[in-house]
């Protein structure tokens, strides 16, 4: 047996960053930027009020100070001229500072009759001005790679990029394996159960920037698997469900080896999960997940998405870990790393009692993975503990 | 000047929950549960082995017993006999456990010789059955509202949810007005800026479940502004970014007013974003957001996430706050609720050193805004603070 993290490096030789699409930027929100992005102009790009009220020259200020207002200036429309002694332009927020203006007397601090104005006492003694490029100057840089956020995306319009370079998004073939399967909607039979790992896997993919798809569910027999990953075709990363541990019905690790799969069989020293097989298959990368619910979703969440992520440009490493206070003391772990479902509470980090890797329930109640490393001793009330974000 | 909070009870009186709409499974990852959902089925629905291995009876379970292996039970294919005394069933993760049996022998303890096996010593003592509905039971609850993430997907489809009743995305229609205007990519004038508020708000109020449309920049003058709300029919939730302060060139209340809005006009005591306007205007309910980019935003995060949520049915709540340890003391805060712009540090949260209204940059950069209460006194390092993940 491999560990998780000897696992993760494998999985990691199989892929690389894919190329970038351009994008428009009002579609860009969450998908990874992929070149650095220079900004084409200064922002603002001349010297703006910063207030609505009265521009004039600094030197001139003084409680009583009269001046005549000459002209008006606002947001997309200038005043061309130049102020002079005694002179002042009626201004608005962002619009451009008149030439020989230095500074905005607010227009709480002046008292205005006809064509002047005569400033207040206790003036506000900020200039409030926006010297030109304070936000941004040409040839400022927004750095690839970085998750757009929506305050990247308001900076990247105000920096006039209409489309931005994002990493194209892997393609997620799932494919579900058994003759116990039938889909939602379907009617089972006594035997048989509904697929539900190829839905979570789809929207757990899905929520890390894959664009993931449901293949047909393939039974335990070589021709209905050889169909499966036929359709799977164009798939950066081809991802079965089932069928992947050493029992007689596992028929997956053998079509795939007959359909070219560069055959790697790991057993990770992990629970849930244990059983993992991974290879190149013609160009994608193939990924073959245990078929218990929870393993195939802590398997998903524990190789899959640093894979996605990987394929996005966005780095190869584990997924990050945060720490809570323990909320409940904890048994000693085995020779396996155990992600165990939690829930936070405000009084710390609490496992689930019931950890049977068939349990949808209880995974759907947790918000947390616990992560207990490989022979961890008993953990006590109070204790610090990594966990996964679920 | 109104406060935050009362801004916030304001706004939640325009707004109610929207109706609901029936969405694939597969397209359900992020929507707000509208129903309870009740299980059809038993999960399992037999009692199942839970491992691969030998089902018999457990009453003549010890060192040395030998079984005749009578048939064959995998996933999908149960058998259809019953186990006698004697007799033993070869059987596979996720097969029904047959009639008769009592427990799982796990395939490393026994010694298969032909059709008979013997059990090993140190017999593992777990009976590795899933007893029928251990997962759920038929009638058991996925209750409503309930953001559904990936698990909750996996456990609608094994309760066999084809299909899901979600509440309908709200429709936001994003007006920026201002002849200072124009869209990312096109030729700026000397005077002119980029529009950026509609992108980053359309990607701030998607993030949190809407679907925004960006119209046309309205212009300074009533028919421009009048052709913009015409173009916002349909919407849930108009907002407009600009004009909305008490400048001789802010027409937007004005054109509101003549459109039938039931005015009301709100001064929040805030930083940033003051200004603040909002009103039922037929059908939809009306926002009039500041234009200074980071007011926007700000506004954006702490009013309209807000409405989105209670449109979607999560409840009329200001968006939850985290705590965090302060990072570098903080001078006192004046009459307004201060939302600072803050960066998440190893050592605790990191106010920004510039926080003008203007600078995307800065916002772009910081991953939290750190609340100060009114009059929040000067504040040391080590202290515990407010913030919104941003």
């Amino acid at each position: 047996m491999i560990t998780v993290d000897e696992a993760l490096e494998a999985l990691f030789a199989l892929v690389t960053a894919l190329p970038s699409e351009e994008v428009p930027l009002a579609e860009a929100l969450g998908r990874v930027l992929a070149s650095d992005v220079a900004a084409r102009r200064d922002q603002p790009p001349f010297a703006a009020s910063a207030m609505d009220g009265y521009a004039l020259r600094n030197d001139e200020v003084r409680h009583g100070a009269r001046f005549e207002v000459i002209a008006e200036a606002a947001a997309g429309h200038g005043f061309d001229g130049a102020v002079g002694a005694g002179q002042a332009v009626r201004i608005f927020t962002g619009a451009p500072l008149p030439k020989g203006a230095s500074r905005v007397i607010i227009q709480e601090d002046v008292t205005r009759k006809g064509d002047g104005i005569t400033l207040n006492e206790d003036l506000d003694p900020k200039p409030h001005i926006r010297p030109k490029g304070c936000d941004f100057r040409i040839g400022e840089v927004m750095s690839a790679p970085r998750i757009l956020r929506p305050a990247d995306i308001a900076l990247l319009a105000s920096m006039n990029c209409a489309t931005v370079s994002v990493t194209r998004r892997p393609v997620v073939a799932l494919i579900s394996t058994g003759d116990e399967l039938v889909m939602p909607g379907d009617s089972p039979g006594p035997d048989q159960i509904i697929a539900s790992n190829t839905f979570g896997l789809k929207a757990l993919l899905e929520s890390h920037g894959a664009k993931a798809r449901i293949l047909p569910i393939a039974r335990d027999r070589i021709p209905s698997l050889e169909t499966a990953f036929g359709l799977a075709a164009g798939a950066d990363l081809v991802v079965t469900i089932g069928g992947a541990s050493v029992g007689d019905h596992d028929l997956v690790g053998q079509v795939a080896g007959q359909m070219g799969m560069d055959r790697a069989f790991y057993k990770v020293a992990m629970r849930p999960g244990k059983p993992l097989m991974a290879g190149r298959m013609g160009a994608a990368a193939m990924v073959g997940l245990p078929g218990n619910p929870v393993s195939a979703m802590v398997c998903g969440q524990v190789f899959l998405a640093p894979m996605i992520r990987a394929m996005l440009g966005l780095g190869a490493r584990r997924t990050s870990r945060l720490t809570a206070r323990l909320a409940a003391p904890l048994p000693p772990n085995g020779p396996r790393e155990h992600y165990m479902r939690a829930r936070l509470t405000p009084e710390g980090l609490v496992a689930e009692g019931r950890q049977d890797s068939s349990l949808l329930s209880v995974l759907a109640e947790a918000d947390a993975l616990l992560v207990r490393p490989v022979n961890d001793p008993a953990r006590t009330t109070g204790e610090t503990v990594e966990y996964l974000d679920f």
